[in-house]
C-alpha cells in the first residue's frame, strides 16, 4: 500500500500529522464481499490518480468510533471526509447505516462525500424509523454531498434528504477493462444467499440443466468463504484473482450487480437478474445498456432466457467509455481543492 | 400571457429595456406537437414560480435569427439564456439542432441553460458530422450547462461534450397531477407517425382487436392536425383540453413519452412502448417506475400485453413527488442569481 490506513483501534497513535491535505475514507469493509472490496479499492485508485495532492487515509468500518475520535484531533478545513460507496444505504443493513450517520453528523464543517450508493428504506414502521434517524443525521451536515449510482437512487435520495445529490456510476466502473487471452469455457453462476435474493431456486436449476451440455458449471458468490477477512492489504490481489476467474468463463449468470461489473471489465458475457429492489437493473439501464456482451432480464421463460444467453455468447468485445460519467464528483473535489 | 414573447420578426422593436433581470427562452415551438408545447409551457411556469425576479421572454424558434440579434442588443451579465427542452437534441432533427447551436455559440458570456433533453446522434457519417458541428458550437460556451432528462442521455452528453451536464426529469413533470372526476371509458391509442416509430402496425391492430369488447377505441397522436400552429397564446388551452381527453380514458396505449407524462398527470392507466432510441423507456425507469398506473414494455406477446393492461386498469391513484428531482437546475439558477 502506498499510504497509511487504520486497521487497529490504536488509530489515534499512528495518524499522520504532516501538512498535506487529507482525504479520509470511512466505512472501509473488512468483510468478504468482493463487490464492496472492489468499491473501496476503486475509490482509492480514483483519488490517487485524479487528486494526488491528497493523502488518502482509509478507516475500517470496524474502527469507526475510534477512527472518528482520531480524525477529529487532526482534521483541518482543507481536508475531505467521505464514506464508502456500494449498495447498502437504507434500512437493510443497519450496522453500515449507523456508522455512516455517525461520520456524516460528526464532521459537519468539512466537505463530506458519500461515494456512489444505492438506497432503499423499506416502507415499514422499522424502515421509516431508520429513515428518520438518517434524515436527522444527514441533515446536520450542510457540506454533505450524496452521490447516487443509479437514477432510481438519485430520485429516492432527492425525495428523502435535503442534501445535495450528484449522479455518477458505481466507483468500480472507474477501472478500465482489460483484455485477457484465456480460452473461455464453462458457465459461472454467481448468486446471492442474502435477503436481497429474488431469483427462484427452481429457475436456477432449470438454467443449469439447460447450460449443462459438456460445459463445466460452477456456482459461487462474490462473497468469499475461502478467506475470513479482506482488508486493504489483500483486497487487490483477491480482486485480480476474481477478474481472472471471470475472464475464463463463456457466460456468467448472476443476480449480483458487481458480478456484472466484473463481467464488463473482463469482456465476459453476462446475464443479470434482479434483486429485491432493482439496484442492479437500474444501474444497468443507466450506464451499461450500450455494452453488447451483458444484459439484464426479469424473464422466467427458459426459451427466452436461452435466446438471450446464446446472443450474449456470440458478441464481440468493443470499446466503451464510462469515465466521463464521474464528472460531477470530479468537479466537486476540484472546486473544493481550489478554495 | 403574463409576459412578453416575440412572435414576429419585428422582435428588436418590442423587447423590454427595463432593469429587471431577463430569462431568455429560445427555441419555443410553433409546430403542433403538444408534448413539445407542454415542455415550453412548463419551463415558463417553472421560472415564473421558482424565480419570479426574472422577466421570462420567449423567442419562437421560427424567429431564432432575428431573436438572437434583438437579444444581443439588450442582454447584460445578470441575464440567463436558455434553449428549449424536449427530445430533439442530436442528428434526427437538424433544423432544431442548428438553431440550438447558434444560440449556444452566440451568448458565450452568459449563463446558458439547455433545458432537459434526450440526445441521439446517429452512428452514421452524416450523424457524426452533425455531432462534430454541435461539439464545436457547444464547446465555445464555457457557461453552458446541458441538462439530461434520462440517464442514457446523461451518459451520452458526458461522453460527447466537454460542457457541464446536470440531471433532472422532463420539465412537464414539474406540473402537479390533477384529480378528475370523469367517468372513464374507452382505450386511446396515441401513436407516432414519424421516423422514431418502431411498434409494428400488426401489433397495434392485434391490440385494438383485443381491447374492442364494447369499449370505444380511438387513435390519435400528440401531434395535432386540428390546428395549424400552436404558440404561447393558445398552448395552455390546448394542453388542458388534451389532459381532459386523457382523463376520460380507461387506458392509454402509446409510443409517445409525453403521452405517458399526460397519463401520469391525469391518473390515467398507460402502457408505453419503445421508440427508435429508447428515450421514453429510459425516462420511465429513471423517474416513473414507482407510479403504479403506468408501465413500459417491449413485449410483443399479446397475452402478456393483455395481463399488463388488466393490471394497470385496476390500479388506484396514489401520491407521488417528482419536484425535488429538479434540484440541480434550481441550484444552478439560484447560485447565478446570488452573484
Amino acid at each position: 500500500m502506498s499510504d497509511f490506513f487504520i486497521e487497529t483501534t490504536k488509530a489515534d497513535k499512528v495518524l499522520p500529522t504532516n501538512s498535506r491535505p487529507k482525504f479520509f475514507a470511512f466505512g472501509i469493509p473488512s468483510y468478504t464481499n468482493l463487490g464492496d472490496q472492489a468499491v473501496s479499492l476503486a475509490q482509492r485508485k480514483y483519488i490517487e490518480n485524479e487528486f494526488p495532492e491528497y493523502q488518502y487515509i482509509e478507516i475500517l468500518e470496524d474502527d469507526n468510533d475510534e477512527g472518528i475520535e482520531a480524525v477529529k484531533k487532526i482534521i483541518t478545513s482543507q481536508d475531505i471526509v467521505s464514506f464508502v460507496g456500494g449498495g447498502n444505504m437504507g434500512s437493510l443493513y443497519t450496522n453500515h447505516e449507523a456508522a455512516r450517520r455517525k461520520v456524516f453528523s460528526t464532521f459537519v464543517n468539512n466537505l463530506t462525500i458519500s461515494f456512489p450508493q444505492s438506497i432503499h428504506f423499506e416502507d415499514t414502521p422499522s424502515g421509516l424509523k431508520e429513515q428518520k434517524l438518517s434524515q436527522e443525521a444527514y441533515g446536520k451536515n450542510r457540506h454533505l454531498f450524496l452521490i447516487a449510482r443509479d437514477a432510481q437512487s438519485y430520485h429516492r435520495m432527492q425525495t428523502t434528504f435535503d442534501n445535495q445529490v450528484l449522479f455518477t456510476p458505481d466507483m468500480v466502473l472507474y477501472f478500465k477493462a482489460s483484455h485477457y487471452d484465456f480460452k473461455r469455457s464453462g458457465a459461472l453462476f454467481v448468486l446471492r444467499h442474502d435477503g436481497e435474493k429474488v431469483v427462484g431456486d427452481s429457475l436456477i436449476d432449470s438454467m443449469k440443466k439447460m447450460l449443462d451440455n459438456n460445459r463445466p458449471l460452477k456456482r459461487t458468490d462474490t462473497v468469499l468463504d475461502t478467506v475470513k477477512r479482506i482488508t486493504p492489504i489483500n483486497r487487490e490481489k483477491l480482486f485480480k484473482e476474481e477478474l481472472e476467474l471471470f475472464a475464463h468463463q463463456e457466460i456468467v449468470i448472476t443476480d449480483r450487480w458487481h458480478a456484472m461489473v466484473f463481467s464488463v471489465l473482463t469482456g465476459t458475457p453476462c446475464l443479470l437478474f434482479g434483486n429485491s429492489y432493482g439496484k442492479g437493473k437500474h444501474a444497468y439501464f443507466d450506464w451499461l445498456e450500450h455494452i453488447n456482451w451483458i444484459a439484464y432480464t426479469d424473464e422466467e421463460d427458459l426459451d427466452r432466457i436461452d435466446q438471450q444467453i446464446q446472443r450474449l455468447i456470440k458478441t464481440k468485445e468493443h470499446a466503451y467509455d464510462i469515465r466521463p460519467d464521474f464528472k460531477q464528483l470530479h468537479d466537486l473535489i476540484k472546486l473544493h481543492s481550489k478554495k
